[in-house]
């Protein structure tokens, strides 16, 4: 097999068997396939698609390419949750601990985030002393024990995929639903759980921009998923404006605790009780959905989600006071407070201007190894239907960075759409795929 | 300006402006960009195509990536001609003796030929002690006293496109016509003639199929020659068929003697003559092609281009004693002929078999430094629209492997088509652009 005939074939059209799969991600494996060659067939498939039946032959291959967490000595039933990034996304902080309260076995393996903020386990670090860097052996015994834990992945999880991404990240080959579809599964499916719920945004704030896409590629996912024999489902929610108020390390991390306190933002909720529910009807636990609501505001009001976070912090190492003393979390030395200069009702917060200025702030990173400022972020006083009066504050910026100021209020400033109508309220779920 | 955004730019279809093309030859030549880059922008390109004007500017562009050849000192009118390859294609060699019968300056650099057969450099070689490897000052000095000479391209001439060439022949990104157009009027503008005359062919024995695509290519490369000041035009024909009846390399230096001593094939007369035609209205010579085929016919009978071939070898060191013996030419140890064992008419004889043939017998390489059995090759005593009875000869193989004659055979006899009817008889040319 020449792996330039496999080339000459996706360029033509044609569906890869599964044998030219094998050889090409055994090719990546090996380095026997160049990369100029590996691009060009990216570029291929960016203009002709895979097949269902190539991305989930694609998809296995990937999971066979390194190693694989087995947690069936904890539980037969293990959920695993996934988003594909947003802009004050913290939901895993509050699913798990929703999770873990309600009996259900989580284990989650979190990426460090690259862009503009933090990811989970960067949010997570900002607590004074808590440990994400577990082994294999301290991951599954804090399942078994607290049934969760999140964890930083250390392992080689679907290799073929991370050789495979950083390739496609500079060459203009990275928006090709298919391939994204068999990065996210590959790594959800070595990651060993059998139960499955993606969270898909599309928007100003997601990488996915509208509400098509991010449903051709959530079939995808969920069909794959499902043939590669998993319990699978894909919540699509809308991410034009920033989740909760909180965008950032600590901050979010303060909003997480106030949800969990019963101090809750309606959209965090919508969307992260939707992923409850999901998981819930995943496990059997409830098949209606106005029962599981009611058990998870029951979760929260009993202190019993608040008291798991505790737990998992403690379990982790991490300095639990911080949920009666957010000062003990990361303090930025300035806290600019940014004004409106108009009157009206705000039509929409702009999540991607949003999450630009905080990367200014220092909430993000470009490259891995670059350090991130926890306690640098934004948090929203006004959000979509409320009013604001010329003067009010509608936004405060966290940061250690006084000559950055200006130029991160500018593009705040310039997130907030202000009209003199009231927006029409809707429902941030898109739909469910199941 | 980043590359990334380049390949993005043309993966969306857009065109491409100056300054980028002038930033993707700069970086391929300085090393700034990455071939796993490149490949990806090629294969964009595949499928987006390139406009005229993103043709010229390239082309524009590979020329000035290295050295060009100013041939002005030797006249303002120099004529050269080109061939995109075929099966039996010897034209040259009779091109250039007719077109300095005539008077008109040729200089004609030539690549070595990678493929079934050899390439118009093997074929000269194969003259005993003939010199291809001229200096540019012989080469030119050789020009102005007998009106032309031909020399293996040893300038670095237009080193982008070899550069993009090797990446496309190995990323399966060859079949571009834009990129082909720009690799063949890049090489002919740096060799530094005011005419160029194009022969271009399509078919089973050439790398184009279609006389459409022919076509098409042919248009882009007469433009891009035009709008980069060149007087240009392109001959299309059949290449179904290899052109007369030898195919290799001195079976074919035969060939072009016979040719000249006025023993015409009449398929390689009409290429031939065509192309001469073409040249002649280029340079003014003749508008009308009743005078060009009568001077041509003329050149011949009198021998006068048979004494410039003569001129040509004994000017570049060769022995033009063959002229008359060709049994001074490399000779095969085995003459093997194979007789037809069916009866009728053939209708085609397959240029592409006939080619792997030959290649099958020595007379071909695969990589530029593998060696070349001058000797071997095909010469087909039988062509369409002649009859052949059982035990006929149709072909008769020249080789030293004896070990793979069998294989030899089986090709060649599979390249004959025989019926019972007799074939329509066409012109080989389809069309002419100018």
């Amino acid at each position: 097999m020449r792996f330039i005939d496999i080339i000459e074939k996706k360029k033509k059209g044609y569906e890869l068997t599964e044998e030219e799969i094998k050889f090409f991600i055994n090719g990546i494996m090996d380095g026997t396939i160049e990369d100029y060659q590996t691009s060009a067939l990216l570029m291929a498939i960016y203009f002709r698609g895979m097949t269902l039946e190539e991305t989930t032959i694609l998809t296995k291959y990937m999971v066979n390419s390194g190693e694989t967490l087995n947690l069936e000595d904890i539980s037969k039933d293990i959920t695993d949750k996934h988003s594909t990034g947003g802009v004050g996304d913290k939901i895993t902080l509050i699913f798990l601990p929703l999770m873990a309260a309600a009996g259900i076995y989580t284990a989650k393996l979190s990426g460090r985030g690259l862009g503009h903020t933090g990811g989970t386990i960067d949010k997570l670090e900002s607590i004074p002393n808590f440990r994400t860097d577990l082994s294999i052996e301290e991951f599954k015994s804090k399942v078994k024990e607290h049934k969760t834990a999140i964890a930083a992945q250390t392992l080689s999880l679907a290799p073929a995929d991370g050789k495979l991404y950083a390739l496609r990240d500079v060459t203009s080959t990275v928006d090709i639903i298919p391939l994204i579809a068999s990065s996210v599964v590959s790594k959800k499916i070595a990651s060993g759980a059998n139960h499955i719920i993606l969270d898909v945004k599309y928007g100003s704030g997601a990488f996915i921009k509208t509400a098509q896409e991010a449903q051709k590629l959530s079939e995808i996912m969920v069909e794959v998923g499902k043939r590669l024999g998993r319990n699978i489902c894909a919540v699509i929610s809308s991410m034009e404006e920033p989740l909760g108020r909180a965008v950032g390390n600590s901050v979010e991390i303060q909003e997480v605790i106030e949800f969990l306190k019963g101090n809750i933002q309606a959209d965090l909720k919508e969307i992260t009780y939707t992923l409850c529910d999901a998981a819930f009807k995943k496990s059997g636990k409830f098949s209606d959905i106005n029962e599981s609501y009611k058990y998870l505001d029951e979760l929260i009001s009993s202190g019993k989600a608040l008291e798991k976070f505790k737990e998992i912090i403690t379990s982790q190492g991490g300095d639990s006071s911080i949920i009666n003393d957010y000062t003990k979390l990361p303090q930025a030395k300035i806290k600019y407070e940014i004004k409106s200069t108009i009157e009206g009702i705000i039509t929409n917060v702009d999540a991607l201007k949003i999450a630009k200025a905080c990367k200014i702030l220092g909430a993000g990173r470009d490259k891995k190894s670059d350090p991130i400022d926890y306690s640098a972020g934004i948090y929203l006083t006004k959000k979509s239907s409320e009013k604001v009066k010329i003067g009010d504050t509608i936004a405060v910026l966290y940061t250690n960075k006084d000559n950055l100021i200006k130029d991160a209020e500018e593009i705040t400033k310039s997130a907030f759409k202000i009209s003199n109508q009231m927006p029409k309220t809707k429902s941030l779920i898109y739909k469910i795929i199941n």
